[in-house]
């Protein structure tokens, strides 16, 4: 399959994917109008906003390529974007990355207040355990599916990766520094992704580490790709402010390696993740062009 | 077994459980030294404070008088003293009670920053879920223990709680308000309690209503002498700044019904609460002191 097909297949798969998983986060968040109002609003307002919904994608495409139907996997997927969106609006803050714009509106602060904002992330934390535990109809499953989510939203994770970040901006630019912010910020959560499909799945230990592998390339070659955007795109398409991540000296893989480097780093990432479940996994046409649409974005 | 007699079991058994909880929260935190150093101090620092356990040792003394045995029930109960620190840090943030003093110490953000506390408390959020799945030895059990804290924690529980707290600073006092604020914001977690207890101890229906009802009664009973004693207690006596509900305009049973008559509902509610467990279960010595316990503060 040449690059271009590839491409239309990940945005073809991406689209069913998006409606699926919309309904499915609709459907399992409390209606706007739930008293009390704002908070209800405000969750609604960031996790429905647009959104490529690549953690979800990438669960379901890893779980259906293990045989898993799409229903038995969308609690797990959901999950995921339960997560990412309450880390956004953490993130955004006044106290963290003071963001005022994102996916082209209103960041959740600036729309509806610190402490409803604060609020809201802190609900969609525990809402992400609660539909794993209530939703998945293999219950056996869910004590490991809840410690892969709690492992990778913890500090050994996306929030470690977080403190990382903001202890980085004091520093200078330093590559095994950068490797470990977005092995936790970023990748932590895309291997939970894949590590879920793989105990969806149950699949064998071979297939497991091969899946691991994928996601951490993929998350990895996803965040490089969020670093050269940031450099190189404009607020416009992108729907938040850019180059920003050079102004509050953020450690990033373009300030230490240049534009070049990061994008033949990408490149790399994006073989290596096709490289580790070929030949486990029998079926990898999704997971290929899904992997290859994440660096799509810059080529 | 008159008040006193009582009032001396409540403190031993709070002691011993103490000092089981307090081992099992060490264990199941990362350690300090661990990178980023910062979050791991910040999390011990709030979660190790000084405190009376209050949501684990009604859940171990639930558990027990079903017959499970402590080590069993030490992770649920941990995770109530996880989510109770993380409920702490963010409630005493700027944008919300804005306060500096806790237990008689700064508060978490006064000693590590907005941002370090902010996402200390998500740490922890995450990590009661974690030590739940991971740490529970009856895994089948594990579903129904993650839904009960997460809906508990969720919007129709303490965090939906904490949200028509800050928006009564707006209202005039209102009975009704009051009871559906405490309901959420400090009964739905000791409720959780008692009903993570009862699938503990794979309790039949009538019981479980029964330690439902005792739950929300004692929880109700905490939260209007809580009010009191913000009321009428010293900063030095209670570890925080006090007399700052009414300052605030915080929707308080003492601002609705006065001192008096809070007293008289705290003690009323204890007295319901025990006579919820009066007949259903059959030992009810331990939790019956623990909630005369409750009051005594304020006798």
């Amino acid at each position: 399959m040449d690059s271009a097909a590839s491409e239309v297949l990940a945005r073809d798969l991406l689209q069913g994917i998006r409606r699926d998983v919309d309904a499915a986060l609709d459907a399992y968040l409390p209606a706007g109008e739930e008293v009390p109002g704002s908070i209800h609003e405000a969750m609604r307002y960031s996790v429905l906003a647009p959104g490529k919904r690549i953690r979800p994608a990438l669960l379901l495409l890893a779980a259906e390529a293990l045989g898993v139907p799409r229903e038995e996997a969308l609690p797990a997927a959901c999950s995921l974007e339960f997560i990412h969106a309450f880390s956004l609006i953490h993130d955004d803050l006044p106290a963290m990355d003071d963001d005022d714009l994102r996916r082209g509106r209103p960041t959740n602060h600036k729309r509806f207040g610190e402490a409803v904002a604060i609020l809201a992330g802190d609900a969609l934390c525990a809402l992400a355990f609660e539909v794993i535990a209530r939703e998945t109809r293999a219950a056996a499953l869910v004590p490991r599916l809840v410690a892969i989510l709690g492992e990778a939203v913890g500090t050994r994770g996306m929030i470690g990766g977080q403190v990382l970040d903001l202890q980085g901006e004091e520093m200078a630019p330093d590559l095994e520094l950068v490797r470990e912010i977005h092995h936790r910020k970023t990748a932590a959560l895309i291997r939970a992704a894949c590590r879920m499909a793989a105990v969806l799945g149950e699949a064998d230990p071979v297939v497991t580490k091969a899946l691991d592998s994928y996601g951490e390339a993929v998350g990895m070659a996803f965040q490089a790709v969020d670093d050269l955007l940031d450099e190189t795109s404009t607020e416009e398409a992108m729907g938040k402010k850019t180059h920003k991540d050079r102004s509050r000296g953020k450690q990033t893989f373009p300030a230490c390696a240049g534009l070049e480097s990061t994008r033949a780093a990408a490149q790399e990432l994006v073989e290596q993740a096709i490289r580790a479940i070929r030949g486990p996994l029998e079926r990898t046409e999704a997971l290929e062009s899904l992997a290859l649409y994440v660096v799509a974005r810059i080529s």
